[in-house]
């Protein structure tokens, strides 16, 4: 696929998601869209091209910083809560309360009792939400190693991308096995109320496009201009309890 | 039991009380105790003898005003949750999400559906902030069709009350027994994570020294000066699954 | 003043207070009181006084907390500013923006830089809120070395007032003089905009009185449901800018 | 200039708002930058520039939705109060405290007194915010009858603009002469704290890249890594408030 035919794809993905957006609103639906990954996993990239031509009053990024002391002392899913969709909203989280089931679990953020609390709590948590009709899709980015060492690296020498280096950054490919611990047990353990959607992520380009395909294809929507293709099975994948990381993951 | 008598015990527990809360801030514990009740049950008053000596830092009480168009496009829960009791805090509920299974039912402000879901939904929610350490009591102050009668009178009579008197009230009579069974099928369904207290309220003495008492009886917590009697079980009844309302409530 | 009688005449204005919140609601008018003081100069019990038979949905009583990192690098005046009064609301500030001219500025807490532009920027601010019709009644409760004395010993040994211990009320009486000084400079520079009302708070049952009598006098009803004399001049004053302390205030 | 010197420059541009945005964190300093101007003037494409390579955490874009029943009930500039920057944050207003001496003068959604107090209140209000150190930078869009016009068909045909539709675009054009009116008695009566800073912005490219020149070259800041050219004052002009519109602005 070359950069024209990336660009002529995006657009007319683009063009669904504006359609999408018009469905949300005039129907009052919610929307939740979850996205993690490792670190320069792409996540900020796939959120810039799903929200570019978005309407900015019903469609939200949220990209909270670390806890506050009161945060830490509140009920650990309060902060994320008042984030949520209301009707006709469109909201994005670049990373969300995964992060004890990542960075903080492998970083030892929280302690071993606040992990296991959080696995066996969010299932119930994230089917309170659709219980409710809220539409919840989770995408977990995948990308190898040698992929993150070249984009890390990257970031040290791009002027535009400073600011995206941070003290953890450092430490995410020397904690690689750790990360890649930590987000086969995440994905084993937290699909059941929401299942995880994996994506392969070491093409920006076709992850790009294999998100918002996919997207289009799972918000049940009536009066899309046109059908949409299901995202490539080989790029893309529903993941399963039972899925093992090896026949699908980097590692 | 005579006014001076009251006053009495009223002290005595109210010092309990501001020992009580030394011990959750200096162990960062949080508590959550709600209050439900049809309409001059008494609610403000027990509210008021509680927090009338409490640090206003640390205490909190919601009455959270009819829920906004937004609101109404929100996850149900959301609008409380913002008010959940960070460490140290104590936090009092006027009315709360059970609203849903009170007044929303018995005036038709929610569909069947919405009122189905929430008393299915309400246990996983509750047990949400249970697992996580957060002491939650839930208090039903239950009165009698004259005493209500009286006390509705009372209102419309005297000039320290007039802020009092809504539309809804007038009709809390009138579907008295509506509300009961209102109340008979919310305490059946939803004390599965947090068992409801049941106080008898024709007495506004009895209810408060009650409600106290089993708060301090109920809160683990060491070092209080002085060992707590439990309410008196023939004014105070803590909630199964299998109670009969006959034996106990108001009809 | 005999007890039964402070509670004769504070029932009689606690109707007054009542019909004017009536008013306050019918209205949509917005009514901003703040209570300024030393510590123990009797601003919760005053507060609790007026807002005992108050609406609790139309009356909120502010008293914010050490401000947090955040709101140290924000607009000074940002975090009281979402407290403000809306329609029909009567709102009650516990200490307010004044901490700058008075324990930080005592306390070292903000810089001579900030202290100053303060007491410029003060009046500007409370103009735009006056302007708009926000109406704004600020009190500065005074009371006298021995009565502080007298308080401060009384919560030390009260166990329904531990709560009211800080490590900044330890230090009170010591600086009361360095108090004194913030007192007179805040009274001379910040009534511009607004006037301050100097209440003498020895007499706690007087002092309770006077503020509520003050307030029933100063905000502009009709229809109240008997006449309301002013204040007593001996006791409350409003304060000018060529007023000198000595000829009323402690010392 | 063709679209490769637009994205050559625009790059440029972007690598010295990095810079900037490290130098705002690094010391701590808030910046508020606010956009105004007709409906399709570019306010949207230009922040949109400015935040494309911004830290998403200190960087926030706030475009307010129509005010609730509480927002009109509460003070006027409280709603925007709330999203000031903190220290080290850059924050976008799409619009802003303006609306009222545009979009509600012109359309009647506000009174006249209220217009009139807006226009004597602005720069006292703004005052407070600058007193402190907040840098704010205000931007006029001007875009003449043809160009609006040109750029509302294309909204209606183009399927990614869709959402850019509303029922008050609908009579943009039509009001044109009414809020060219409101726009000089805007830009006369309200640059006494803050300068209007008002941009030629009939092409896109220009109008972005000269914006985005005079926030790096209107910002005062040390070690920016090259010399940075004011905007060409041929299509940037800071307004004085004896200017003169038909030397400047399109009619």
């Amino acid at each position: 696929m070359d950069k024209d035919d990336y660009k002529r794809q995006l657009h007319g993905l683009q063009i669904g998601l504006a359609a999408l957006q018009r469905q949300l609103i005039a129907q009052e639906r919610r929307l939740l869209v979850i996205f993690e990954g490792r670190d320069a996993a792409g996540k900020d990239g796939v959120i810039k091209r799903i929200v570019e031509h978005q309407s900015p009053r019903e469609t939200r990024v949220v990209a909270l910083g670390k806890p506050t002391e009161r945060d830490r002392s509140s009920w650990y899913f309060q902060r994320w809560v008042q984030h949520l969709p209301a009707g006709g909203e469109f909201v994005l989280f670049n990373r969300s309360w995964y992060n004890r089931a990542g960075v903080e679990q492998v970083m030892g953020y929280c302690s071993q009792t606040e992990y296991a609390r959080f696995l066996t709590d969010v299932a119930p948590f994230e089917r309170l939400l659709t219980d409710e009709g809220i539409i919840v899709l989770k995408y977990y980015l995948d990308i190898s190693r040698p992929e993150q060492a070249a984009r890390l690296e990257d970031r040290r020498i791009n002027p535009l991308k400073q600011w995206k280096i941070s003290p953890v950054d450092a430490v995410a490919l020397e904690k690689f096995d750790a990360y890649t611990e930590a987000r086969d047990a995440m994905l084993a353990a937290t699909g059941d109320a929401i299942p995880w959607r994996v994506v392969r992520a070491d093409s920006k380009h076709h992850a790009r496009l294999n998100v918002i395909r996919d997207i289009l294809a799972s918000v049940p929507s009536e009066g899309l201009p046109e059908p949409i293709d299901p995202a490539d099975p080989a790029v893309l994948r529903l993941w399963n309890p039972g899925d093992r990381p090896e026949d699908f993951l980097a590692s």
